[in-house]
């Protein structure tokens, strides 16, 4: 399924009719951000048909009461959302007492874009009011990429046939509610207001977490170039609003710019909300609105300058590719460590914008080749900043001895997820944390973060592995047992490979980084050591574990089995699976999906995927070979995985698909629920189809190698990658490709099995 | 844990001193009830202390809306709940106007009985009020084994010290709650209501189910022989009552006589029900109390005529299993093919009052061989009635042509519960009701059963298990994956061998009755296969299964292995756990609880507690030696069946603690719990644990056979039998067993494998 009503172009995404049944797709597909806040693609003015509202602030989040049916023991007590936060981009109009609602009056066109380039989203229309008034109205709206409160609205009304009253009357709403709620617990409580001519402001504070933020608006209205002031400012418990009332000519325009956005307290807890608004309004309210799209225009060239893929001959992927890296840029910017990278971003409310495994194991990639390294580290930092949360989430679970199991969600550490099955059992994000530090470490050799904060990490996860293994008697080997592999069609199973491979790999990393960090900083090493008790006898039997780890693995098909007993299952393709069963996670009752051989998100072979290095291409295609036809990539993180695998054995065809399968997921809407929000994470995954697999890019022992083979339409491809602190440029044209490498010492890089020196 | 503060006594179950802290205990254990409605042992006069009100009518139920955490597909949309029903044994009493409240007054002595022999509930306390009036207070409340819908109460006050005035209003009060609504809707509607001196009635309607039901009472006060009216009768919303205003004099006594209950529509639908209480409360009303009390002191007569169990040596034994007999007695009467046995009764909310697997695999023997054979044929008449819905049930769930899964938790056929690992894979369920079956038919060769409903209860089954197994060409066997057997410690998992041993047997049952049907009733055969669509070519399939279902067994330990990889786990003995860790479903997270070794009740075990014909003494005694040393017995229908089987391989006096375990289990409430409710279902074990443990008695081929071996401290034991439409008494001194048949023709029996007759 899919459904397409979306224009093909290279920068920009456009919908030129209107048509109410896609208002809250496009509302997720034209959200903006800029990774401090964002907001979904909300009409500013009324409308009363269906809508989905959300304007979200990182990190703000409300702890709702867990919501379960049968408590288990270690449960968390609460599940964190963010928060859908204050609307500061409402204008209220009347024209000639009529109402302005897209659901009620005559649309005579109709079109809004996302320029991408630019960062700014648009919308025009053209409309006959039921009162006979026609009028033209443009709207511009941003979310400052520089200046992290700042939002800005340009809203501009002619009226076409006759001079007419036109009441604009632009608010701030905190009157405003969660959809997801559990318990409709009410997760704002709005503390102080203040409304004047120039400036309003509401200091709401989130209930349990006591974040502080300050909603803000600044209103300027122009009429024939003069500026016209509100009669009235109005106030209610929730809401604050400037009233303007104006006659206008047929055939001139009034213009409101509107500034708002939020301040929030927690992390500068001295300061200020309602000063330290007003102080931004100030500064901008009076440039005038082209320059401010001026600024918003040079930061996202900035961005685009090293972010952007270049793709010729064929339009649909150049498209999706770039929305995909405009919104991962819009949803993270690398500069708090505090934040990170919600599964749907701004752009909704399911799974509660927290934070998953879907940043380690898809995202880190993508911000690590195109960012500054402080954003990659920035990344690992979080995690750091919440160990020892993961410690306290290990030892509830019954761990000891300063293991960490980080959580499977989570906003500020602690747990939210509450399925035992995933909560408890899919362990294996321990290992994705750990292998982000390896691929951080081994491409930008930064030892000073393994010392400052890396290795208490590996550490901890490692202490957690050594007691996750139990020792099989049976087997006299070393098994996992009750775990959820990434593949979640498998519940509480037995040596899951993928899980074992990662926990084995980790125990074997961490022990030779110990190492590492031993050799470079014998000082510091003793106050780490002293630090988390820790001493080298717990190598014993780490080394122990390390040579007698069990893998479940069949010598006659010689491939590595997914986990025990996964070969008496029906091996039924996918491809034989009746149409009416699939998606089958909507259709089978959760047993019949256990039992069944479908696998929902690579699994074996993310194995394959993370460590290229540890097989032969032989092996890779057994296995790829083996369990593909059995994938039912139900998880929007399944296909760039085996776009990637596809690519390393040279079905290039089939990548292809999973690339678009991945990266058009929203723009072509494939799975029918665009308007909930967009897949963030597994945008990621579209670069990483690219420059992973068609581009073949792997870092090997601190050396770029890359092994390319486009897909058949492309007839060229460039990007750009943030290497050793400079900019590598890649382009490949008729697949030859070629390097411009800009810093000052030479590099060596691997191009299609050729060691060259730039 | 336990803790005990009940007297011990062949007869009674008394509670000598006034403890606030056993409050709620008390309310449990000495709840009564007579199968058609029940209740806790709740003081009728005003109490401001920690309490549980409930009071509950068989069948009633409310479809209370599924809560859940992660919704999955196929999850029931709602939880059937027995109600708490409206109050119908309240009685407001004030003394020189202050309320009488045992939490408020100085209780000089007090003392309540349950004599289980006369089904009658007695409190007597002598109190001091805050007013220096010093009170006898001596109630009697019993509800009519004969009467399904009569209860009664007896409340003397005494004054001791001074002449006083006393105010007794004895009311009714529909306006109760559930304490385990999940989302506090309201459960019921009065719909009217109807007051008068001699009789007053509350009509309520359970919202969605629309049971009607009303709850009646009739008062008569009398004192110094003398009747008193009321003063005035009062009426609020949901509460009617009669208010009485007495002086008495020191020494004196007034007497209220309390007649209640409830009389319920749904089954008889011309019924009106006032009129029917008001004709109930006549009838009842002027026959002295002491009358009242002898009809329900000669219907217990009766009940303890062949349900006694009379063992010597042993006071502590004597009382549970008496107590244990009682209250299943009290629970269900087996006149209504309606009603079942709920896990708590009438004596708390948890479980809801519902039907589980307990009632065909724990509770059938007891009302079969102590019953007419019309009780053990109305509970698989239950059954067969709710056929279609566990048809709908199967069909959720992907299966298909009339297969059946009957529901885990149910009220009126229909799956309440709603946990995937239970729901969905639990389906052993299915195996304990062809069991009951086959138990039942063995026992009374009704065939016409079989032909009426049976055998189609058996080929639904039969048809679920058929498309349940899979076939493994790893294995070439046919395996069942993804359940989870008796032991609920383990959840998805790949061939319990108890699950694939009871289905397979299901298969060859049904196989076999099919043909005996066939041989029987060859005309109803046909209309039978006609209406369930059936042919025999299903049975290739079957047949293929039967000759080819994978077990897992060890070749060097000599045993079946509970399932697939159980062998890989660590094999810690209970007994070198930490006491901290126990019950470790209170201190383990439910992650730990499954890779452990744990069980929490007989798993294969009960495979063999089942079908000892089967299995050879060595063979049992290997998987018992294996099994028992990792049984954590938290449920509380492990130990009965452990007992059995102990006592098979001669170990009487692990058997003889498992014995007391299952039957004090409330009366020493060793889980700290009895406050919630009494251990029904569980209470069956104590019997089985006796009869088929300590007696060893089994059904071989339509005889039965007795191997007896009691306890050291037993002296005594002798119990009787509803065999063949007659009596036969069992009686064993020191260990030697003798028979008394009652019956006209002879009977064959087998003593201490000694073929008699009688």
């Amino acid at each position: 399924m899919s459904r397409k009503y979306l224009d093909v172009d290279p920068w920009k995404i456009i919908e030129s009719t209107f048509d109410k049944k896609n208002v809250k797709s496009s509302e997720s597909i034209f959200s903006i951000g800029n990774g401090y806040m964002g907001q979904r693609a909300n009409f500013e003015e009324d409308y009363s048909g269906e809508t989905f509202q959300g304007s979200y602030i990182g990190g703000v989040y409300y702890p709702d009461k867990t919501k379960v049916g049968w408590w288990k023991n270690g449960y968390p007590e609460y599940f964190a959302k963010v928060l859908n936060a204050p609307n500061w981009i409402g204008i209220h109009i009347k024209i000639n007492k009529e109402t302005l609602d897209l659901n009620k009056l005559t649309v005579n066109s109709f079109q809004r874009e996302l320029d991408m380039k630019k960062g700014i989203y648009t919308r025009k229309f053209h409309a006959t009011l039921n009162n006979g008034i026609e009028i033209l109205v443009h709207i511009i709206r941003f979310i400052s990429l520089k200046e992290d409160s700042l939002g800005a609205i340009e809203y501009k009304i002619t009226s076409l046939n006759i001079d007419c009253n036109i009441l604009i009357e632009p608010y701030i709403d905190a009157g405003i509610v969660n959809q997801d709620s559990n318990w409709e617990d009410a997760f704002w409580k709005n503390k102080s207001l203040t409304n004047t001519d120039l400036f309003s402001g509401i200091i709401s504070e989130t209930n349990k977490t006591k974040f502080e933020v300050c909603t803000y608006m600044s209103n300027k209205l122009l009429y024939d170039e003069k500026i016209i002031n509100p009669s009235s400012i109005n106030k209610s418990d929730n809401k604050l609003s400037h009233l303007f009332k104006v006659n206008i000519e047929k055939g001139k325009t009034i213009k409101l710019i509107k500034l708002g956005g939020y301040i929030k307290k927690k992390t500068k807890p001295q300061l200020n909300l309602f000063e330290e608004a007003k102080k931004l309004t100030k500064r901008f309210i009076n440039i005038d609105f082209n320059e401010l799209l001026s600024l918003q225009i040079r930061s996202w060239k900035k961005i685009w300058e090293v972010s952007d893929i270049k793709i010729e001959g064929d339009l649909k992927s150049q498209q999706a590719i770039r929305f995909n890296i405009f919104h991962l840029n819009q949803t993270y910017s690398g500069k708090d460590p505090e934040l990170n990278i919600g599964p749907k971003g701004f752009t909704g409310e399911k799974y509660g914008g927290s934070t998953y495994w879907d940043t380690e194991a898809y995202c880190f990639p993508f911000y690590m080749f195109t960012k500054d390294q402080s954003v990659p580290r920035n990344l690992l930092k979080y995690r750091y900043l919440q160990l020892d949360k993961a410690i306290e989430n290990a030892t509830k679970l019954g761990f000891e001895k300063g293991a960490a199991l980080f959580p499977m969600v989570t906003m500020n550490g602690e747990e939210c997820h509450n399925e035992w099955e995933i909560t408890f059992e899919e362990i294996h994000r321990n290992g994705a944390i750990a292998f982000a530090i390896h691929n951080y470490v081994r491409f930008t050799n930064d030892f000073k973060y393994l010392k400052e904060m890396g290795i208490e990490v590996l550490i901890a996860i490692s202490r957690f592995w050594s007691q996750r293994f139990s020792f099989s008697n049976d087997k006299n080997k070393y098994v996992i047992l009750g775990v959820t592999g990434p593949n979640e069609y498998e519940n509480n199973i037995n040596n899951n490979w993928y899980t074992n491979y990662i926990a084995r790999w980790c125990l074997a990393y961490t022990k030779y980084q110990i190492k590492n960090i031993k050799n470079l900083y014998p000082e510091d090493f003793i106050k780490i050591l002293k630090k988390i008790n820790w001493n080298e006898n717990e190598l014993r039997l780490w080394e122990d574990i390390i040579q007698n780890t069990y893998f479940p693995y069949d010598d006659e098909k010689k491939i590595f089995i997914q986990q025990d007993g996964f070969l008496d299952k029906e091996f039924i393709p996918v491809i034989k699976l009746d149409k009416s069963a699939r998606p089958i996670n909507q259709n089978w009752s959760w047993d019949r999906i256990l039992r069944s051989v479908y696998i929902k998100q690579a699994d074996v072979l993310q194995g394959f995927y993370f460590f290229p290095e540890n097989f032969t291409n032989e092996e890779l295609e057994k296995n790829y070979k083996f369990y593909e036809p059995f994938t039912v990539h139900e998880s929007s993180l399944s296909p760039s995985v085996h776009a990637v695998l596809a690519c390393r054995i040279g079905l290039i065809d089939d990548a292809y698909k999973f690339y678009l399968q991945t990266s058009r997921l929203d723009l072509d809407d494939y799975n029918m629920e665009v308007e909930e929000g967009l897949h963030i994470t597994s945008m990621a995954g579209s670069w990483i189809s690219i420059i992973e697999g068609f581009c073949g890019m792997q870092i090997i022992n601190d050396t770029l190698s890359f092994k390319n083979k486009l897909p058949n339409k492309w007839t060229s491809l460039s990007f750009k990658i943030n290497f050793k602190g400079s900019i590598l440029e890649v382009n490949i044209i008729e697949n030859k490709i070629n390097f411009i490498w800009k810093g000052e010492s030479k590099i060596n890089i691997i191009s299609n099995d050729k060691r060259i020196t730039l």
